[in-house]
């Protein structure tokens, strides 16, 4: 599949099964194309001469002057396969399948959508569906799709998984004059996909943010790689709807995707610098203010006010968002008492009060924006009797562009700030009545500016014994079990993570001698896939001396004997006992989501912090940036940093151990589920003194 | 004061300060009193013969036909009280004070404020303001305010403490068609506050739902009381903004309020009932879905729809409210087979897809809603070309009436869905672009049924010793030190509360005698309120057998006298060993908030839970149901009920901990501050093992 460029700015394009049959979905293609495109139009249907009034051929090959650049298929589904066939070979390079009646159907459906890949893959064509609404792109005028409205000029892409989506939001977006670039209706997604999208829109000049519906990725750890490129130049806001398990359920009858779970989504996007919203209004408030607000050099906010309980609300908003309320300098507090009355409040939020006529106002926006520790403004004003909101916006569009620094608007009315807020539009500047609103597109700036800004360490490669750790892996295939406990704990030590002293052992004797290896007393398990609770059935012994281990050896082995004489017993792991006064434990793990692969968890252990579930995860592979920013997350991590009089852990271990399991699980997609608990951080490093995991042997 | 009723439905208004002076106060109430008031305006000016074509008197009392209903005061504020002492004695039973310049302004100001109200005391005025923007009542048609809007008709009460807030509410409702019976701009309170206001609203059968903007709440004991029994009949819905940090900083320089926890507020206001919004959006959602929809009987609720992903939306913020998704009977589900096509989904969410017309369309909404086990429905409808919005909006309003079943309307679209909208709203029925703002308009009227069904319990009266503890308060007034430490563990017993077998001693004989009452090893403490951490010191010695309790006691003593030798030492305290194998560590304390009295606080103990602060509050008195949601609260919770392996913890008794706790700080407004840390909670009770707490000498 080559560049999707002319699939946006086609020269021609034929629509195979076009008809002038009211109600068809073949003529409203048709209408809506007629209507704007500034190519050329070609029906194709055997059966006609012409259709309304375009001259009309039988087939694609037939369309003289070339092959045109877009094929929209609107034929049924029985001969959609054949229709798509026959435009490849005519050497059209791009297509469009309105059709529906494939996968979303069932196993019959399915078939006919795995002929159409084939197809597409045969003559190398970027298709687009099918079960789609089809394609806009405003800059040729072309609307191919069968939806009632076309979409204004702008400079939002948009790409969606539902078709109805896109007809209900271009309906709103028509009457608030948001405009588009592209609008895409992915469809099933046979070929083209989400990450294909974004790659064409990163590299687009015309396209300022990219914004999306989606109720599933496919390839997860794709569009990571593609959408961080993608973010240094271009944001990218999306929905991802099927949050909650009961929308996930829903969104998997509805796109018949296999739900991931939502966490490898949460943490998958925000590693991909994808700005992740929850509503319609969310999405429009980030995209109006990321296409037309510079960002922000730092997150400290001015308010400017003429009402004092909204500048209240505005303040809590600032307060609940990653931004801060600025503190002026004391030149900007002088030039405002200066400017303004003495019942009025200088210090930020500004409250220029209700009798503030345009100068007042105007000179204290002005004033604040000119503080170098301003990074932004919010602007929010009640309707009074000596302020006109007209006059106002003219001053917040002039003061924007005077200081270059990123403002909103809250005009707070109703029809009395529509031609203001018509003004503020042009002027590129976001308006709401609710200050909250307001504060949150800021909000979306900053957080677009980090994603810019800032820089993915590139996944660490560590020395480690990759052969060493597939034999270990391999025994689980020997043992036909592919469980493995701390008898695999030497996979850790292959991957450079440090483990206790000590060693699995099947004879007292080699209980005794390990033993002596070691320093001071050791702990001593029974080591059997088959039990689980060892402690339950006396499997453990704790603080055991050199002289007892021979006769704990055996002892162990015997209960476990009597309690399930059909367990498999591995032998008996002899350790090295960790010091858990100075140490904290923790908990380093893995799972495997079928959209985004290895999800590496971090938290603190103990019961009480996995009954209340503080932890965090990230998709793997992931650098040191990352591993760092998940000890962050922690809630408990001030305990790790020593409060409440703890020493504090070697935080670099732990952050180290995180990279080398995100390496060994990248290294082994047979490893499907990894648990290092605990993993107990102290001073001088860490030690995981416990492991599970679950191997797919035929992945070995 | 009296009744507020003739301030809301007064047959003559005096404007006290009247002038026809354009773009004076006076002017401008009189002109929006003239507007459409339907009883006798009456301008007071003693300069004037008429204004504005009313007969003008000299002042208040000269007023024929006795006393006006209410007194509107704009004079100046130097002469303002005077205006306000006239009107009193001319009988005159209910003022608004407009002027500005009380307390807001600084010392010579609130000494203004302090005589207006004496004044008030004294004829026993209910006295609106100052510094207020004015009322409103739309069913007698009065606007004494001077804002530029009038409310339109309606069944929502609203009362802020922001005057600007009121002016951008009305120019925004106005557009929306949100009515209004009752405005008032509540100005400084300095006699009628939101307390007085939610009272008389709660009885007033034109109001349907009290909505608000309020800063802070003066007396938060007794707004809860009144909202308690107001929000049995009538739902509240506040926005209090402040919550944050920068907010409440910011509130507090707006209104000059004490700014009270928000803590407390979060707490406060949901023991009274009130649902709290953070936005202008929430507020009207929850005050347009309130007034004008019946409550729930279940929280399943039905999605239907013609659009799959805004289905999806509409599931994910199910799965994010308090409601959940209905599961539909085989009966339902059959009826819906039988009237969608296969292609369809007839399980929640219902998606009878883009083709549906309105019959098809009605008939999954009748089939949904005849459901026995679904308590409410969303409709989600994106524009299609076989659909009206205006043919679905009166089905909507059918089916809604037909099942008395609350509904709400997703119409997506732009002004494609203006008239529709209109329709629904005649029928009471919200509707939004967004499927989340209509879920949690449902979720509002669920909030609200939980309110209104739900009990509050009386505080229990537990028999305690009061007087023993009164006696243990005051020796932190013999002693000249207002903190108490396990020197008070007696004021423990007093009210109730286990506590380990021992006694504070100042003798070596005497810790014998204790030790010999107790069984096994003790713990023995040196007390003293100058030294901290006492472990630091070797202040404190675990397991104690008897036959080494004297040498312990001298050796403590000795520790302490060479560590601090000023420190004033009360003795050693010898106690009973707790068993914290069985037990888990909770916490239970107090402080006192500014605004709502006694905060109690409730959570589990450790070092691990203390960072992640997994804890609970409630303003005291508390009933027992209270104290119990303070255990379901914790998100540790499951610890206590056996999770993890462990020995469920005496619930029971830790409830009545928290209970017999607020009786204590109830009954004894001066304990400031108490902490029991840890009280250890077992299979067979509790055991407070240690306490401290901070007296205030000066309100024994």
């Amino acid at each position: 599949m080559g560049s999707l460029s002319a699939l946006f700015a086609p020269e021609s394009v034929a629509v195979v099964g076009a008809t002038d049959r009211e109600g068809s979905v073949g003529r409203a293609i048709l209408t809506n194309l007629r209507d704007d495109f500034e190519g050329r139009i070609v029906p194709v249907n055997p059966s006609r001469e012409s259709v309304l009034g375009f001259d009309c051929y039988p087939d694609v090959s037939s369309v003289p002057d070339g092959p045109p650049d877009l094929a929209v298929i609107v034929v049924p589904p029985h001969v959609a396969v054949d229709a798509v066939e026959e435009a490849g070979e005519a050497g059209v390079e791009n297509v469009v399948v309105i059709t529906a009646g494939f996968s979303e159907t069932g196993s019959e459906g399915a078939a006919r959508e795995r002929e159409l890949v084939d197809v597409a893959e045969t003559y190398d064509m970027a298709l687009v569906g099918p079960n789609s609404l089809g394609v806009m792109s405003t800059p040729v005028g072309m609307n191919a799709t069968f939806g009632p409205e076309n979409a204004q000029d702008g400079s939002l892409s948009f790409m969606s998984q539902s078709g109805a989506f896109i007809t209900a939001v271009l309906d709103w977006a028509n009457d608030q004059d948001i405009g588009f670039k592209d609008v895409v209706s992915l469809g099933n997604e046979a070929v083209v996909d989400e990450t294909d999208l974004i790659e064409h829109w990163g590299d687009d000049p015309d396209t300022d943010v990219i914004i999306g519906y989606l109720e599933g990725i496919d390839d997860g750890q794709e569009f990571i790689r593609t959408a961080r490129e993608v973010t240094d130049d271009t944001p990218i806001v999306l929905v991802k709807s099927g949050r909650t398990d009961a929308g996930a359920q829903a969104a998997s009858s509805h796109t018949g995707s296999i739900a991931g779970s939502d966490e490898a989504y949460e943490a998958g996007l925000e590693q991909a610098g994808v700005q992740r919203v929850e509503t319609v209004q969310e999405l429009f408030d980030y995209a109006r203010a990321l296409s037309g607000q510079p960002l922000p050099d730092r997150d400290d906010v001015a308010v400017v006010t003429n009402a004092g309980g909204p500048g209240v609300m505005a303040t809590d908003a600032i307060g609940d968002s990653s931004l801060s309320l600025a503190s002026f300098s004391d030149d900007t507090i002088d030039a405002l008492q200066e400017s303004l009355p003495d019942e009025a409040n200088v210090y930020n939020p500004v409250d220029v009060i209700g009798d503030a006529d345009i100068d007042r106002f105007r000179a204290a926006i002005d004033t604040a924006l000119s503080d170098d520790g301003v990074g932004a403004a919010v602007v929010v004003s009640a309707p009074t009797a000596v302020l006109g909101f007209d006059e106002l916006a003219d001053a917040v569009v002039d003061l924007q562009a005077k200081h270059d620094k990123p403002v909103v608007a809250c005009l707070m009315g109703g029809e009395s700030t529509e031609s203001a807020a018509d003004r503020l539009r042009e002027g590129g500047i976001p308006n709401y009545f609710d200050p909250a609103r307001g504060v949150r597109s800021l909000d979306a700036l900053s957080g677009y500016r980090e994603v810019r800004d800032g820089s993915v360490d590139e996944p660490a490669q560590f020395d480690v014994d990759r052969e060493r750790a597939r034999e270990i892996l391999t025994r689980a295939e020997d043992r036909g079990d592919n469980r493995l406990g701390v008898e695999a704990m030497d996979l850790l030590d292959a991957y450079g993570i440090p483990t206790p002293a000590g060693d699995v052992v099947d004879s007292p004797e080699d209980a005794v001698a390990v033993a002596h290896e070691v320093d001071g007393p050791v702990v001593m398990k029974i080591v059997s896939p088959d039990i689980l609770h060892k402690s339950d059935i006396g499997g453990v012994k704790v603080g055991v001396e050199n002289e007892d281990v021979y006769d704990a050896f055996e002892d162990l082995v015997t209960r476990a004997r009597n309690y399930q004489p059909d367990a498999d017993i591995l032998g008996v792991q002899v350790q090295e006992m960790v010091d858990l006064d100075d140490g904290t434990e923790t908990i380093v793990g893995m799972n495997r989501d079928p959209q985004f692969g290895p999800l590496v968890l971090f938290g603190l252990g103990g019961i009480f912090v996995e009954v209340i579930e503080d932890t965090t995860v990230r998709v793997a592979p992931l650098g040191r940036d990352e591993a760092e920013a998940m000890v962050d997350d922690i809630d408990a991590a001030p305990l790790l940093r020593g409060a409440r009089g703890r020493t504090p852990a070697d935080e670099d271990a732990i952050v180290e151990t995180i990279q080398r399991l995100s390496q060994l699980v990248t290294d082994f997609p047979a490893i499907l589920e990894l648990d290092i608990n605990p993993l107990v951080a102290g001073p001088d490093g860490v030690q995981a003194v416990d492991i599970r995991l679950t191997v797919d042997t035929e992945e070995l």
